[in-house]
């Protein structure tokens, strides 16, 4: 049979725990599906800097290197905030996203319905939300050159943002194709007005869309977007941005539909490896108590089965199975109107388990 | 008498019809409080472009220069939109922001509570809210280096970020004063966790905090400031940050109060010079139609009062007008419930004027 090979990244805080709950979902599906797969953990981020001193340690990017897919927790903490620059999590996050090639982040922003009144915005104007940004993830401001040089007026700091047309040309495409397989629009966020990087995105963009035909083409200037989220969400289908924009846009679009405690994202290369993992982070102040939310982890897994395993039956009973869980009432702390009443980890995690 | 002089820019769009208004305020308030304003007009943006081919013809600046304020309506248009950069209506407004000096951008988000209703987030949760976004303005990936190179994936576009010591210094110096004046509370917002001129920001902005020992300051990275924003806007005072993240975020934060149809910004630099203008844009699809709403650029006229010329009482008088105006049920178009019942450009002026 065909063995899925899976590399499990805990990572830091909650990550351990949500990931526990997330590999009993897997376990479930080999059992349901007779699916077959191959675990294989590593260290990464705060706990690799701690036992490893260095936060992407080879020996884990070899793991992903070898896998078919990654599940990843989370990592950070206030521990390692002031280390310096190659001793912090997020260079870890940053060097295994450009060694593993994964230049595309989808970010889905679903409103779960029975979750809608966690969201700081009117219901009626969520009615009908359901966007994903797909954002560059390699290139840009993130990956330019960086450094500090003495100016006329002192020190100053640069950073610089590249882009070539071949990694613009790569992510709108991906966007492109995922919009024809969904309600067929496309916005594309750019500051054109001012950015260079901006205009040959939008060059790129307007080249390839006549390639795509029956999706509708919207470009928008990032700042407008930032406004738009919150003023027509339902209107966006698939937003498709560079590297910084979509870091801020796609957490706006996350916050905006109050479900950010059960969202995962992908990111994506070629081919159909990819990482997966929760939008949150690894929530430091509530690890170890096994109160956190299992759920946007176990979504993961569920985007795993679709994006890279083409396994969409079994994301479907996933899916199913957090929603006929949550339809029942139970919540956890995060997600409680009535906190005295929300259960922990493990119990949303066998609950899942139980309804798949 | 002291006679102060305001240059005026209508702009395109419906930047004359607002400014028409704003110029009645103006006026009355002569009479009012015998104050002496000296105006003189200046081709701006798209239709200086028409008549002068450029954007910011020499002549507009020393106007300018030579005014104790700007006072600005609106630029740009479709009609200039595929232009070439330098016949673009937006390099005039980089232009005249460099020129003058203007490197800090004020942009309180207000919300009006007769229009609290508008927002599309709950009512509850804007209750309390009141914000001012503090921007730079003449430095960061804005006015760096921009050029394109062929590169050895194709051609490739650059932008470049710089920020020195003294621009950081000076931005953050002004938002501490101003948060002082306020509710004693600074974010700094950046990206310390993957930009080098973030990580210069933040280590000046931690250097003049002592000097500053009543104002509680905060870092907030900017993806998670762009949910903070959106989950608990009445706990934010006065956020400061860098160009591009301020075009972003000061956009967001205005859209969330519901409001942007009425809030007008500040463009400061050393001394008591400024530029003052409403946040909404031209509007070319309602333009000459006299049914826009002058209340942010009137609105802009009572902070150039107080920030350039430090009349208090006059700036009260007006801001009083225009709530005494929208309490009694007032509405232009764009932000009137009952579309039918929705006063003209003039009228809600004369109402104002008449209210002052
Ligand atoms: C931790 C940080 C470097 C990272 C990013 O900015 O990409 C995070 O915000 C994210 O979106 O995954
Ligand atoms: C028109 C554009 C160049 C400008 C900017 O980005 O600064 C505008 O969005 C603004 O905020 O005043």
């Amino acid at each position: 049979a065909d063995v899925k090979k899976i590399a499990v990244i805990a990572g830091d805080g909650i990550g351990p725990e949500v990931v526990g709950e997330a590999l009993k979902v897997l376990k479930k599906t080999e059992e349901l599906f007779g699916y077959q797969f191959e675990t294989e953990h590593g260290l990464f981020g705060g706990i690799a800097i701690d036992e490893k001193g260095t936060p992407l340690p080879q020996e884990t990017l070899e793991i992903c290197q070898k896998a078919d897919a990654v599940l990843l927790g989370a990592v950070g903490g206030p521990k390692w905030d002031n280390n310096s620059k190659e001793l912090r999590p997020e260079t870890g996050l940053l060097g295994i996203r450009k060694a593993l090639g994964l230049f595309s982040n989808i970010r889905p922003a679903t409103v779960f319905d029975c979750l809608k009144e966690a969201s700081t915005l009117k219901p009626e104007v969520l009615d009908g939300t359901d966007l994903i940004v797909v954002r560059e993830l390699t290139g840009g401001i993130y990956f330019g050159e960086k450094f500090r040089r003495e100016g006329a007026n002192g020190e100053e700091a640069v950073d610089t943002c590249v882009y070539n047309v071949t990694e613009v040309e790569r992510i709108v495409r991906q966007a492109f194709e995922i919009a024809g397989t969904r309600r067929k629009k496309l916005a594309s966020v750019d500051k054109a007005n001012v950015l260079e990087t901006s205009r040959l995105w939008r060059e790129v963009v307007n080249r390839i869309a006549p390639e795509y035909p029956d999706v509708e083409l919207e470009h928008v200037l990032v700042d407008n977007c930032a406004m738009q989220l919150l003023r027509r969400p339902a209107s966006f289908d698939v937003i498709v941005t560079e590297n910084m924009f979509g870091d801020i846009l796609s957490d706006e679009a996350a916050m905006l539909t109050g479900s950010i405690g059960m969202l995962s994202s992908a990111s994506l290369g070629e081919g159909s490896f990819g990482l997966y993992e929760p939008v949150h982070g690894s929530a430091p102040d509530i690890a170890g108590q096994g109160i956190s939310n299992p759920i946007a982890t176990i979504l993961s897994v569920a985007l795993m089965f679709r994006l890279s395993f083409g396994y969409h039956e079994a994301a479907q009973v996933i899916e199913d199975a957090v929603k006929n869980v949550l339809d029942a009432g139970h919540r956890t702390g995060d997600i409680a109107v009535d906190k005295s009443k929300a259960i922990g980890t493990t119990a949303m995690g066998d609950l899942i388990v139980a309804a798949m």
